[in-house]
């Protein structure tokens, strides 16, 4: 048409995008509301199905996954509002064997499989790396839903996804050293490591310190409107500070999300933030959805591995959580094992650098995204069903805390 | 870096871009309500400063452009929640003479200069195209800044805007097929004014009272919880249809908007839209600021050449809008004739297809790019001295009145 040079531009194709995916989204909540499922499952498929192996409708383009990184970032923000780090560190110790167990079974299990296999050590490690992180944007939606966020099983999980980053990030650097043939710098490594404890150690302990003394350094008269934009800068100046160091954006935006917290502007920003939202998150759970390529899993072998890889992430986290969160008692301990199983996008992420680094071929780059989704997909009717059977004590209000 | 697999991937860089972005933004705008100027001006000189003329920080990207895009779609969403249709149709006579003046004698202006300067028609005609089509982002901005969006001279600003994007839009139509050699399809511009005129009227007259008789469609229970993601999903679909069609992606945005003031849920949508309103302008006033090149103006002749387009841009505009306005009495004309100068985003986008198909060269390319920045800064600090010196008479509220 003669008005193409207008329409086809790439801003008017994104555009479309952006309806497409946000309407896919909000129908597939609302059918899973219905069907009294967690929604956030109904989004992920709205995804599968509005992508290129059903309609074929969306790709799963740059500027999609932007919007997706802010969503999981606008998440993982709103979780550290609802966070308190002298809560944080009531759970640890427990957080820290979680996140640590948590590591080490999938790990091991991935680095077994691999050479069972018969794949070389690097493609080993890495399909290791692959079935480590979790994908705590998962876990903590459905937490949201369940209004649950403010437990000590909510705060188990949260904390040992940090420690779970950490290690994850640290891996992955290995793993990148190994691919490369450059062999392990080991001093870059330790460079990296002490980066990352910095930054978190930093802004957990000295960030929310400052804001709780200089709470004006977020409001008036400095900023002399709504606290908003100084909010949502910090949250995005974290992220990308945390994604520069090697971390997961994430991270940056949780503690973020912790520090606000602690100034006396919480409860309006959380009434603006939440637009915010209620407009990002669905990109993240539709992109998901995006990546599944249903087609790879017609041959009977891969369907098989993606089988294999599936039981030996669930049961291998599972496990290591669940020894690990044993000092908190068995139901908070199952929940919490639970609660770590969904691998989400981090483990989309590993394998697209193995892939990209060519120790991941594409057979093995599918099965580690429907590892991905599947555990994904699994775990929020599981966690939502737990929850009743096991009412969370109330810790009795002490005087002087806040 | 041994992580640079990690914190190289494009969405690392874009929320580096997002975060400094927005950063400066707000800065900018703190800066400018201390010197007691008009925020946007700060904006966009923020985006100036940090651009490749200056700091260098930010490259005009993809997703910037996509998140500026997003920016003027939420401003006028906002500016369309503000305005009756009723309202509009009271100006409705001086709004389209309005429109239509200001449309020819700035396009007259341009043409003249085009074949003064010795220019092929193709190019005379991209000139006068470019001087034509206002950017009512800017203008709107304004408005709600100065809190008069409510009165009988914006209103024939927004209405002037819409005709005058119509026509604008016609006139690209010709010059694109003028200048890819094929010459001037009749049939195909009259099926795209059959359409652009089919999409405003439906939606303005069908749309708003679809949804004034039916304002469940956009609330419970067929969506649960609140009306803000309909009514974004809503915005987003009519900017995206407006802009496949070829009409400016805003008046689809604005077209929404006014719907969605039809229902009973208009208040409780604005303060939910409120944070969206404030996260996403800035990207648009900021990324004007960015597509300047300062450099382009050290030749002598470019800057003599700037000069005079500029002026020609604001006295054929000014002339044209106030003529048309007159009717409203002195002093009204006068805020529309100012209202109606920014040409904006606008000019940029259509030199952008002149560059693209080979008619504008890059020294007119710039000159347009300036020009339409000069327009954009001179316009916001005149609108704002000449609003006390103005009052609006108040109408007496008419009982059934909507």
């Amino acid at each position: 048409m003669i008005v193409a040079a207008a329409a086809d531009s790439p801003v008017a194709g994104a555009l479309v995008d952006l309806f497409v995916v946000l309407l896919a989204a909000k129908l597939g909540d609302e059918l899973f509301k219905r069907l009294g499922q967690p929604t956030i499952v109904g989004e992920i498929l709205a995804g599968v199905v509005i992508g290129s192996s059903v309609l074929g409708l969306v790709e799963p383009t740059e500027t999609l996954e932007v919007f997706a990184e802010l969503g999981v970032v606008f998440l993982l923000f709103w979780v550290g509002l609802e966070t308190r780090l002298s809560e944080l560190v009531e759970v640890g110790r427990a957080a820290i064997l979680v996140g640590l167990l948590g590591f080490l079974l999938p790990l091991g299990g991935g680095i077994g499989l691999g050479f069972g296999l018969g794949e070389s050590a690097a493609t080993s490690i890495f399909l290791g790396a692959a079935l480590v992180a979790t994908s705590v944007g998962i876990t903590s939606a459905v937490l949201i839903e369940l209004g649950v966020l403010d437990t000590r099983r909510a705060r188990t999980i949260l904390g040992a996804a940090v420690v779970d980053d950490i290690l994850a990030m640290v891996l992955l650097a290995i793993a990148v050293g190994l691919a490369a043939e450059g062999g392990i710098d080991a001093m870059s490594i330790a460079v990296v490591v002490v980066l990352a404890i910095g930054f978190v150690g930093f802004l957990a302990l000295g960030g929310t310190r400052l804001l709780r003394a200089r709470p004006r350094l977020l409001s008036a008269p400095r900023f002399s409107e709504s606290p908003l934009l100084p909010a949502v800068i910090l949250a995005l100046g974290l992220a990308a500070l945390a994604s520069e160091i090697g971390l997961a954006a994430i991270i940056g935006a949780f503690l973020a999300g912790m520090m606000v917290a602690e100034t006396k502007e919480q409860h309006p920003i959380e009434d603006e933030i939440a637009p915010l939202y209620a407009f990002f998150p669905p990109f993240f759970f539709v992109f998901i959805g995006l990546q599944v390529d249903l087609g790879a899993f017609v041959d009977a072998g891969t369907f098989a591995l993606l089988a294999g890889v599936t039981a030996l992430a669930v049961a291998t986290k599972f496990a290591g959580s669940w020894v690990g969160a044993r000092s908190l008692g068995r139901a908070d301990a199952t929940f919490v094992g639970v609660g770590m199983v969904p691998r989400g996008e981090v483990g989309i992420i590993v394998a697209g650098i193995g892939r990209t680094t060519g120790v991941i071929d594409d057979e093995l780059f599918a099965v580690i995204v429907g590892m991905s989704i599947l555990t994904t997909l699994a775990v929020p009717p599981v966690l939502r069903s737990l929850r009743p059977s096991a009412p969370e004590p109330k810790p009795q209000p002490q005087p002087g805390q806040s």
